[in-house]
């Protein structure tokens, strides 16, 4: 199958509260948003079930794909024919939780899982956090096929490593899909050039979606979710609040930048390389 | 030695044109302003001595550390008692020129040499370049002390590389500096991104050196010289104009972030490593 020239996708950020069902709720509602404005592939945030606390993810956790959250993922890409990443969600296998993404195609059918690599502990001034207390780590690259092309899939905190860019980016990929949920703390100072960079870097579309940020939390998600192209150009993005942010990928955009200032091209890998230690 | 607490640098931005000598009269002049401020190291922008221009490079190169731009760099690190990193200048070896920073220590001896490993070919909107019609490419990464600590050291396009900052991270480095040329064009659109995200990702400072915007050069360099510390954030900045750029390095900040968020030690080596490909 050729792939399509251009491809329109939807990141839909809402508040997260406590109570899953009403997340669940709210998260086919924004998806069924930016389906009616064109999306043909639609990003939720990560922890889009379950408030961002290590309080909550061994309660709100559930089976992959057997449980709830997946079962409304899964009817909602059916119902609209549309490729949905199910941001994140406490997955439990076993006695074992992970911070999980899963995407789901137009059939409704589960075509990929990520489990975030890189857990959160962290002491900033306003954020204490210790994901590994209550999460274990996933340890797989994982990318999948589009109609725009592959794609990467990566969960917040992962995007501070380029090495997994690197890895990604030997398997072809023209975007990486990012839901995340990064504080105010850090959103503020890094979030914007963080995401532009990976874009810039790796020549790819970046797809970042946040949470909007909610008034009573306890963690306050910084939103500005957003979509870069491969130049690292913002080409649309949200505030704080709630609301869907849609772009167009295009396929000759990222041909253009690729071959006008050939980064891929130029890396020295007669000097260096990254390499993958695990055979996947 | 116990390495300083607290070191301060000093960025200078000139205008560069035709005239070796000239440019390096305007060279040691900024390297005494800053010098006069209280900068114990001082960086120069690329190609200091010589227009950004593959049209120049060959008449104005000459051999490192004999030539005259070497000699000044030597002389003056040893009058003022500091650090230099001489940007850079075309350097003359055999048939061949390369794209070469040096850095000279108070005593006036050249501790460290950098050739440019990633030369410039683009064809943008605005800039047509191609560096290796006329240069050759150097294959080493370079790192050098001060009283500070370790500090890698690139010209411009190599800091595009991510792959770069992680060889030089394992030899342990507090800082990166690069001297730069950033067109008007990439500049605006990746100057600060770039920057900032090299400084977050590898939690060192950068301290990034720019010829100024020269009002009748035919490749106009962006300026804004800036010092980023391993946060992320810009401690001081030029604009497009002459000027000296002063910051001063903690080694308190650097313990504070990589303690608070522990990136370095948060990298999945078990999963994926930046290697070397030749031994050095």
């Amino acid at each position: 199958m050729k792939a399509l020239s251009s491809y329109k996708v939807g990141l839909c950020q809402f508040v997260v509260r406590e109570g899953k069902q009403q997340n669940l709720d709210r998260a086919r509602e924004s998806i069924e948003t930016a389906v009616r404005r064109g999306a043909k592939l639609v990003v939720l945030p990560e922890m889009f079930n379950c408030p961002y606390d290590t309080a909550f993810f061994a309660d709100y956790a559930e089976g992959v794909p057997a449980g709830p959250s997946c079962r409304m993922l899964s009817e909602a890409a059916g119902d609209f024919k549309v490729h949905i990443v199910g941001g994140s969600l406490p997955e439990r296998q076993g006695q074992r939780v992970y911070n999980t993404s899963v995407v789901f195609n137009p059939q409704g059918r589960l075509i990929a899982r990520h489990r975030k690599i890189h857990l959160f502990d962290v002491s900033l001034k306003t954020v204490r956090m210790r994901e590994s207390d209550v999460l274990s780590p996933g340890s797989l690259v994982t990318v999948f096929p589009t109609p725009f092309g592959s794609m990467g899939l990566l969960v917040c905190y992962d995007a501070r490593f380029p090495e997994l860019f690197r890895l990604m980016l030997k398997k072809g990929i023209a975007a990486v899909v990012m839901p995340a949920a990064f504080s105010r703390e850090t959103g503020s100072s890094h979030w914007h050039a963080l995401v532009r960079a990976r874009a810039m870097d790796n020549q790819i579309y970046m797809l970042a979606c946040s949470p909007a940020r909610g008034p009573s939390a306890g963690y306050q998600a910084y939103g500005h979710s957003l979509v870069a192209d491969p130049w690292g150009r913002i080409l649309a993005e949200a505030g704080e609040r709630e609301g869907v942010v849609i772009a167009e990928l295009e396929k000759a955009r990222l041909t253009d930048v690729r071959s006008r200032l050939p980064l891929l091209a130029h890396r020295r890998t007669d000097l260096y390389d990254v390499i993958a230690k695990r055979k996947e």
